[in-house]
């Protein structure tokens, strides 16, 4: 025999969920049930209001509630920097290096054809509307340094030179407080080929 | 900068689940925004429904949406058996032995003084308006092998002791297919205090 019809639905909902097998999903529910019946009506709470409200923001696709998210509405950003990223958690990383202060382009995914994930789904028409203002002078690429991310950053690299803005791209390298002895040759050798000229002090 | 109000919220929702870190609740909170919006709202309505309606059953105390629960219910279950365990989680992994057919009380705990669960607590004036039955020929205690399990698997022997049925505690020892080079010493010394007789084939 299983659980009653409510506690098995509640269950196979917590599924859908990343990250959650049969255990995690018993376990929340159990856990909700349990001791925080409060918490669980807060969370079926935030989850209607999100998914009914939030959006893509117009400008640079970044989930917001309004037309325009708050990096965008923005003013004090400086408008001559557009960091092109592939996911909304990618946004936060770069906030929290706290050195950033340009505005975003958010991919929503990367190119992966198989998958049927093609420059329409990536919103590129909508970046190409963006290329063309004056006030933009550096386009800085900084999808994940992973095969798709790569690809991805080519493809963008080449939609960008017809405009007249600078393309960059992070570096990829060994990571700080990172030994030699235990970063991975691909990387070692990316940092040998990306090497930067220290000047002399004659 | 953080994230919009709503998404923020979200976020910060999905963190009253056991095991849900920020990264999880923010990759939650995305996985849904970005893939599954009709999953979040199936996911909320599941957890409205069953916070609403799911209730303790009025004789074993384990979940359920109607006054008794399945298991109390069927009438093809062995009613000479009650096996006490701690958790409905625990109801399941006694089920899907298979070899089990008996009722069930679940205590919702163990005795823990310390965080304020005692006997009240744990539905032991429930347990003792069942013990008097004269069906009930055996009470199996399976809580778990902790001290906490431990201790309340002893209160209720003595409790049960009053009464004319047979108190029996599920065997703790070497688990099957574990080898006893990898046992740990604490089980292997308890499986060989609990051993048991082998026949002579004389």
């Amino acid at each position: 025999m299983a659980y009653s019809p409510i506690i098995e639905r509640l269950i196979q909902a917590f599924r859908c969920l990343p990250g959650v097998g049969p255990k995690s999903a018993q376990r929340m529910a159990f856990y909700l049930l349990e001791r925080n019946r409060h918490g669980g009506v807060n969370l079926a709470e935030a989850i209607n209001i999100a998914m009914e409200q939030v959006n893509h923001c117009q400008a640079c696709r970044m989930f917001c509630e309004q037309p325009l998210c708050g990096y965008c509405q923005d003013q004090r950003r400086d408008r001559s920097l557009l960091c092109i990223v592939e996911s909304p958690a990618d946004v936060m990383a770069v906030e929290q290096t706290g050195g950033y202060h340009g505005l975003y382009f958010v991919l929503m995914g990367h190119l992966s054809p198989l998958d049927g994930i093609g420059p329409e789904q990536l919103g590129i028409a909508q970046l190409l509307q963006r290329l063309p203002d004056p006030e933009l002078k550096e386009v800085i690429l900084a999808t994940n340094a992973t095969v798709e991310g790569d690809t991805t950053a080519h493809y963008l690299a080449d939609l960008c030179k017809d405009f007249s803005v600078k393309i960059s791209r992070i570096a990829y390298g060994v990571p700080l407080g990172g030994e030699l002895e235990f970063v991975d040759g691909n990387t070692l050798w990316r940092s040998f080929n990306d090497r930067i000229a220290v000047s002399h002090s004659n």
